[in-house]
């Protein structure tokens, strides 16, 4: 009891004071000690504006190593700006905490991903924390610019266009197998290197931001590939009013995943289905496919062609080795 | 199974598509139907980037009138913003959903927060929608603008300035304990207006968003009071360096809490300290008050003057009638 009132810290500003202020580098965070933060919008750019969320035991397993959770819960949204052609300008972090979290939690978590807001060049603005009876809760919102009027839509596919994606598929999918069944890796045939590999890119998504201005300047249309490549290659074809063909074959995959699919062909509905690859899916008009790989080659980002855009009406349609349209359980993942 | 891959439509874009694109109005949210938002920023204004969440059985009961939890999700931010000095943009929201919430409780949740984004001109951009096995949670990331350099801040205050307070303090945390012990009203004699005035003002706050212009004209600093007036005159007296001296019968309060007052005067601390009440906390220079408060009443916004700024080290002090400081047990609210 005091009679003057004293700015009394509570737990919520020690552990914003701890963990996260120390993030809000930009000037326009106030150091995390005010009700908003501002920042000068870049001149000549729109805003691009995004939001995603991960929660512990839907998007991570709660026994993840905090510092990847961190990591994740930014690139899921870093994946979007840089299909959008976007670059990162902050975010806004949103974390809603059981009471078991404390701090041997909290600073790998935040160490995670003040990592990665450094990495990214994407620092943190903003937040709001708060307990909860439930999981750990992220939300992320980010802000990114782009020149006036040049985001890259999902509707901008044309027939005649390529269509590429970056990096490889399905990693993450036979990632999350390999999380939930540990005795997959002796089935499908992994060392330890190949195993390890693909739990990574489940835990940490590497998100194409290096190419977010090559893909503004030679792709018509693009999304991040986060529920799999088949339905959201769908969705994209759907948004463009045209149909696609893609080569199942020529969908670029890892070593390790490629170990395993010999020993378990049906695995490649994981692949393309599966999700969690935060690889982009782009369409390309042919002259730029050239350009675009070379590009993004120097920023050691692999560009492959998959297939080609048609005149349709919003389908996709994978076909095997012998020219034979493939047919998916569950083309895309959702949640409800 | 079906060889050609169509966009499917899932659960989440139903729910998307039926409750959540009809409020993306604006041109640049794309009806929902592309990964990100994109906004033309003002020209000549900064950006205010705010985020707030609400989680069930924290911020607000289970049972709450689902449009109201819409309305306040949407009002505790837009509240940050009329005390920042900023107008809306517009938000993203992210919704975690039990799997027991069904249209029934998505339904009027929607046309509460988009009649709110309609009344406040601030409408939906983006969002995301996820299961999970905790409490709804809810969060909006909220975007204002300010003329570039404008932004209120709670640095702003100095020695001399007035400080004054919009609408009436206290009726949302009496509302509260009412809504947790109905049993109250017959304590405190309320009738039934009164009863159901305190509780609507727990329910729906009521943000100052009118007069956001005004305050950025002629307040020095500002704050929404969300953790209780005494602890958040506390923080801005700790972020300006200087020290306040209120009057506490000064303090304005609603009719049904001068009535609950007169039977419990200890409610005193409830209503200077209990917080959620969403009104602007501002310190005016002498010369501006009676602007301010002209302006305002013309908004149907009442302004009061409570006590005054003077030199000192980050403390508010709440004189009672006599010229005592009251002593408070706990001056604000937190969560950890």
């Amino acid at each position: 009891m005091s009679p003057a009132v004293n700015k009394q810290q509570s737990g919520e500003e020690r552990l914003i004071g701890r963990y996260f202020a120390p993030l809000a580098k930009h000037p326009g965070a106030f150091g995390l000690s005010d009700d908003a933060a501002v920042i000068e919008p870049p001149a000549g750019c729109d805003l691009v504006l995004k939001t995603d969320g991960i929660i512990g035991g839907v998007h991570f397993f709660p026994d993840d190593p905090p510092d990847t959770v961190g990591k994740k819960a930014l690139r899921v949204n870093l994946s979007d700006l840089a299909a959008k052609g976007a670059r990162p300008l902050g975010f806004l972090l949103t974390l809603a905490l059981p009471k078991e979290i404390g701090d041997d939690w909290l600073a790998p978590f935040a160490r995670g991903l003040g990592a990665d807001a450094e990495t990214f060049g994407c620092p943190l603005l903003g937040g709001d924390t708060d307990r909860t009876p439930g999981p750990i809760t992220i939300s992320i919102a980010m802000f990114g610019a782009v020149p006036h009027g040049q985001m890259l839509r999902r509707s901008g596919a044309k027939p005649g266009d390529r269509i590429v994606v970056t990096g490889t598929i399905g990693d993450a999918a036979l990632g999350l197998k390999l999380r939930r069944d540990p005795d997959c890796a002796r089935r499908w045939d992994l060392g330890e290197r190949e195993r390890d590999r693909l739990r990574d890119r489940y835990l940490v998504p590497q998100p194409r931001n290096a190419i977010a201005e090559a893909l503004r300047r030679h792709a018509s249309a693009a999304m991040d590939i986060s529920d799999g490549l088949a339905g959201d290659l769908a969705k994209l074809c759907s948004a463009s009013g045209v149909a696609a063909e893609v080569g199942a074959a020529r969908v670029p995959i890892s070593e390790a995943a490629r170990t395993a699919l010999a020993k378990e062909p049906v695995l490649t509905e994981t692949i393309l289905t599966g999700g969690d690859d935060y690889e982009v899916l782009a369409c390309v008009p042919m002259d730029r496919v050239e350009p675009l790989r070379r590009e993004a080659a120097a920023a050691d980002v692999a560009v492959t062609e998959i297939g080609a855009v048609n005149v349709g009406e919003g389908t996709a349609t994978f076909l095997d080795a012998k020219g034979k349209p493939l047919a998916f359980a569950q083309a895309s993942y959702s949640h409800f």
